[in-house]
Parts: C-alpha cells; sequence; structure tokens
C-alpha cells in the first residue's frame, strides 16, 4: 500500500486543505484545523470537465467539515484537473462538443464515456482510500461515505457496489442505462438528487436510476429546475444526511 | 371578525400549548415560552381520521416552536377531534372501513370525502387566520406557512390557492384527481412528501400531483417506504424549509 504525498497545505475559516497526490493520482483532503481525534471520511466525486477543487466541491467540503467535523477527500478523475488526457479522452470529448454544438443529445456520449471513466477511477478511488486510512486522523475503521452527482454518480456507483466500506452516500443527475444494473447491488442509504425539469436526462431515465437501488433507506429530492439548477439549499440535507449516517465526530460534541 | 376563546394553557419544554375555540372550531396554538416579539406562523392541517392534537402534530409542532421560534395552529377538522361528525360523515366513514375490510382500493372514497372535507374546512382555517392575526404576538403582516400531509394536503391545496397570506407549503401523500387543477393555481414554494412504494397512492399518481403545482421552486421528497413510514427525519427538512421561507424570527437570533 502507498502513502498519499502531501504537496501543499493552507487553511481558512477553520479548514485545513492539502494537496496530495498519490502514484499518478492527484488529490485534495479538507480537514478540520482543531481536534485530533479520528473522525468520518467523505468522499466525493466532482462532474465531468471540472476539477478536485471546483467551487461545488470546494463549498461542499467547506461544509461538511465545519457541520460535522469530517474529513472530506476529491481526487480529479482521468483526464481532468491536474491529470493528461488520453488520446481516446480527446476524441470522446470532440465527439461531445459536435454533439452540443449541433444542438444533439449528448446522453449516450456521456454515458458511454463516463463509463469508460468509472473503469479507470474505481480502481484509483479504492487506493486513495486504503492511503488515507492510513492516516492517523482518518484510521483504519472509521465510517465513509461518497457524495458525487453527475460523473461523479457515474463513478461512484460501481465503486459503492464493490467498496464495502462506504456505508452512505449521495448520488444523482445521471442516466440509468450503465448505472441501473450495479445499483441493484447497492443497500447501503442512498440520497438522490434529480432536476424535475432536465434538459439532458428525461425525468423518467432518472426515477428509474433512483428505482434501481436495492437501499431499504433511500430518498429521492426532485428540484424544480433544469440539469445545472439544483438548488444551494440541498448541501444542507447533504450535511444532514451524512451527519445521520456517519455520525457527528467530536467537533460538535456529538 | 371573531377573536379565538383560549380555553386552557399547559406548558413543557419551552413551548406553551393553548387549547382555543373559534365558534364551533377547537384548535391548538403552540407558541415559544420566551420572547414577546412577533413570529412568523405556520397552519398545519393533521391526516385524516386523527386530531390537532394527534402525535405527528404534537412532534413537528414541538420542532417548529423551539427550531425557529415560531408560533404553530392546527385546528380539527370537520367530523374529527372535538368535532362532531354529521350524518354524511357517518356514512362514508362507514363505506371507507367496508373498502379496507374489503382489501379494495379506498383512493376513489378518499378522494371524495376529503374533497367535501376541505369545502367546509377552508372557509373555518380563513377565519382562524383571521382571528389569529389578531393576537399581538402574530399581527396582521407576518408570514404565514402551511404543513399538511394526507387530508392535511385535500385541505391545505385549496385553502392555499385562495389564501395570499400563505407563502410557503409543505403538502403530499395524496391523489391528484381533485387537486391537481387547483395545484396549477399554486405558485409560492413547495416541498412535497412521497412514498415509494406506497400500497394506496399509486407512484404516477403522487408524481403527477408534485408535478402539477406551478411554483417556481418546488421539491419533492420521495422515500423508500409504505404510506406510513414517512421517515422522521423529514420533519428536519420541514424546519429548514419554513427557516428558509418565513425566516428565523427573534427566537434564533437570525
Amino acid at each position: 500500500m502507498h502513502s498519499v504525498h502531501f504537496t501543499a497545505e493552507t487553511s481558512s475559516n477553520g479548514v485545513v486543505e492539502r494537496d496530495f497526490t498519490l502514484g499518478e493520482v492527484s488529490g485534495v483532503l479538507w480537514s478540520p484545523a482543531s481536534g485530533s481525534g479520528r473522525a468520518p471520511l467523505v468522499l466525493m466525486g466532482h462532474g465531468g470537465g471540472t476539477h478536485k477543487k471546483a467551487p461545488a466541491m470546494a463549498g461542499r467540503a467547506h461544509r461538511l467539515v465545519t457541520g460535522c467535523g469530517f474529513h472530506v477527500a476529491v481526487i480529479d478523475a482521468p483526464g481532468h484537473g491536474d491529470r493528461p488526457r488520453t488520446a481516446y479522452d480527446e476524441q470522446e470529448i470532440a465527439v461531445m462538443q459536435q454533439a452540443m454544438a449541433a444542438g444533439e443529445s449528448v446522453g449516450p456520449i456521456v454515458v458511454r464515456y463516463n463509463g469508460h471513466l468509472a473503469e479507470r477511477a474505481v480502481p484509483e478511488w479504492r487506493a486513495t482510500l486504503d492511503a488515507l486510512q492510513g492516516l492517523p486522523e482518518i484510521g483504519p475503521d472509521g465510517p465513509v461515505g461518497y457524495f458525487g452527482l453527475n460523473m461523479g454518480t457515474a463513478i461512484g456507483v460501481p465503486l459503492t457496489a464493490i467498496e464495502p466500506r462506504i456505508t452512505a452516500a449521495i448520488f444523482g443527475l445521471h442516466w440509468p442505462e450503465a448505472l441501473a444494473e450495479t445499483a441493484k447491488r447497492i443497500t447501503i442509504p442512498i440520497e438522490f438528487a434529480l432536476q424535475w425539469d432536465d434538459e439532458h436526462i428525461p425525468r423518467e431515465s432518472g426515477l428509474a436510476l433512483f428505482d434501481a437501488f436495492a437501499s431499504k433507506e433511500k430518498t429521492l429530492h426532485a428540484n424544480a429546475g433544469a440539469h445545472k439548477e439544483l438548488p444551494r439549499f440541498e448541501v444542507d440535507s447533504a450535511v444532514r444526511f451524512f451527519a445521520r449516517h456517519l455520525g457527528l465526530s467530536h467537533i460538535e460534541g456529538a
């Protein structure tokens, strides 16, 4: 097992941000600035075309760290952020951009390309989790959650299906075609986000993916609005969901 | 305009509970024990066959009072709680019980009977709101929300459609047949609860009622489980929804 290599550290508003690498993988770990005891870990997957420190990632991480005292880790997906694109990445991105420019449906291309990225990303996530659990402030036995929408769901569903250390997850905003069969093997508590007026993902498709999870506790949050209009207040639900399932850490005294 | 007549007062855990009557209507008003300034008001509608002080009502009221500093009012629906049943009430209840005993669908009966109750209840709610706004701790201009599931939705949707003082509402767990056309006239922020495995309300029917609201901000919370298995954690969402839309009162200092 390899260790994470910390390359930079900053701190703001009670949150320590540490960049790390693990072999070819670049990541970031957000942690409470105070407190030395162990705390739960949330893995977050970013969306397609963005990266580990995109505003949505940093914003959600700060809420989970300051609200619950958790650690939050994000790694750049293959071909994203600090990581190089392969010739195949370039080709699929070009196809996607052509479809968008032509006003055609990007769904089939996203489903295919995200499925490919998930095959590369799942083993990276498992190695990252191994390494993060080697840190004394996380440890090998603490609760682990996963939070990823869009491409973060395409990677997170197959990861969660084979990773027993993940015990609660938030998914959403994806098509069911490549994921529904895998979702049927997932039984942990799930929160699932869907945009009721999504211009890319048909409503029935989003509902079908939510329906596929075998979890006894699963909650759909469907909001009026287009694909990119997920309301900001959903992060409040995410914080409460993980607090409920991973437990508040020592930071909150709970 | 008539005034509410307070008939009993108790206090526990920072919450004052006052029974009241307004003509033939029996109700209860829960308020913060401390604080003399004005605070927002949430009207809550109880479910069919229950009453103003059913555990779900008292539990939600305590959370809204202690969490947000709000006032919460519930009135017994016609034929419920302290209020007499008419011959028509008795007849419809008998038909419903026969259908349940025979294992038949109760949906059409509930839709019809709740529609009838709503016609009686809506003017009672409006008179109650008039009277409650005459109290100095509520006042004529403060924010007003409505929170009612099951029969509370059958009464609350037509009430909200004609009552401009209600500016945010939580509905759910009902059929669309008698309500969808009315819901199309409602534009205020809505949270809507649905049980994904409801044995009484077909999934498509619940989704159709949510879809009908014209609100720009509306959120569906669909949870795995049967009709009566709405998770307790949904009350946390309700508290945050009303805090967001009605504003926290002086109690929270926000």
